[in-house]
């Protein structure tokens, strides 16, 4: 069953070992931020530090893992249709639309859709790591190390699958900044399966 | 007073509201990797995350805040005589060195020598954040995203300073893992100052 997430709002959900998790871009140019913990001891969370330095790359994609801040296998990438995704920044906040955007009343972003969801599991916000940005795509200049948010490579209708190595906590959204967007708040679509 | 970390071990102490922190690289080619508690909240720690996403870049130096998970500044650099240093991948671990190495019977690393200086201060080893990989050189390919792990480009007597924006708690390193360092181990040396 396809579950919707409205744009600029976030989820929470389990996800069992085996399940896969499908993440759909709708419309195209849509980003969700994802984050996952382990289910049983929630101070075991996605880590991008570790996962770039064990995959000694910056863009995951099919086959590729993604580590806990322990060093084990939360999740991998069994399909990606897209294959550009970002993991160095944040989610959006309050504060980054202030920072970046200088927006007088900002909207919670990522960060506090993903606070809200996550806070009946117990999890605080300042426990969030930085997300598996889904689709967010983000150029950098190899010279300078300077970064830019661009558009998403994804069209309607593509997607990536993830497949959980153990009982997750999962945090999903559909991203509230419009730079990563390329300036509309569409939905994510999502489905949970079976192993298949 | 210059204090000494000698080849892979690790310190933790306290860095005061105004205080300048200098790392010191004594012969050239050495890793320093350094994370940042608020003192009085040690939930509150640095976030390349949030660091990288505001500035823009990957590369930080000489005018440049650290952000923590909260989207304060924590620490500012303001002297930087090398100009390249790393804020993507974890502190190398024993985890790491079985991972990348193959080691079997691995060295405890930066992550290990973190956890042990800053246990005393009741940081848990699952809290270590992301480090600020002080002198690490890591290029990343534009269009791969691969990243490799060179030399330093730090030379005998280099060095960046760190201004404290809040009291702090520091971890720093002389960094275990050979890659890192061109395949030497050497000291570090630190000094702290007032605001100068």
């Amino acid at each position: 069953m396809i579950r919707i997430i409205a744009p600029r709002s976030g989820v929470a959900f389990e996800l069992k070992r085996g399940e896969c998790l499908r993440v759909i871009d709708p419309q195209g140019e849509q980003v969700a931020d994802l984050v996952a913990f382990n289910r049983r001891d929630t101070s075991e969370a996605i880590s991008s530090g570790r996962s770039i330095d064990y995959a000694s790359k910056i863009y995951l994609t099919t086959g590729d893992p993604i580590y806990s801040n322990r060093s084990s296998v939360l999740l991998r990438i069994v399909e990606d249709t897209v294959g550009r995704h970002d993991f160095l920044v944040s989610p959006c906040s309050a504060e980054m639309f202030r920072i970046i955007y200088g927006d007088a009343v900002p909207h919670q972003g990522c960060f506090g859709n993903l606070a809200a969801a996550l806070a009946p599991y117990g999890i605080a916000p300042d426990a969030i790591p930085t997300a598996f940005n889904v689709f967010m795509n983000v150029p950098v200049d190899a010279a300078t190390g300077a970064i830019r948010v661009e558009p998403p490579l994804s069209r309607a209708g593509d997607y990536i699958v993830f497949e959980a190595q153990i009982d997750l906590l999962i945090g999903l959204t559909a991203c509230s900044a419009g730079q990563s967007n390329n300036f509309t708040y569409k939905p994510i679509h999502y489905e949970v399966n079976g192993h298949d």
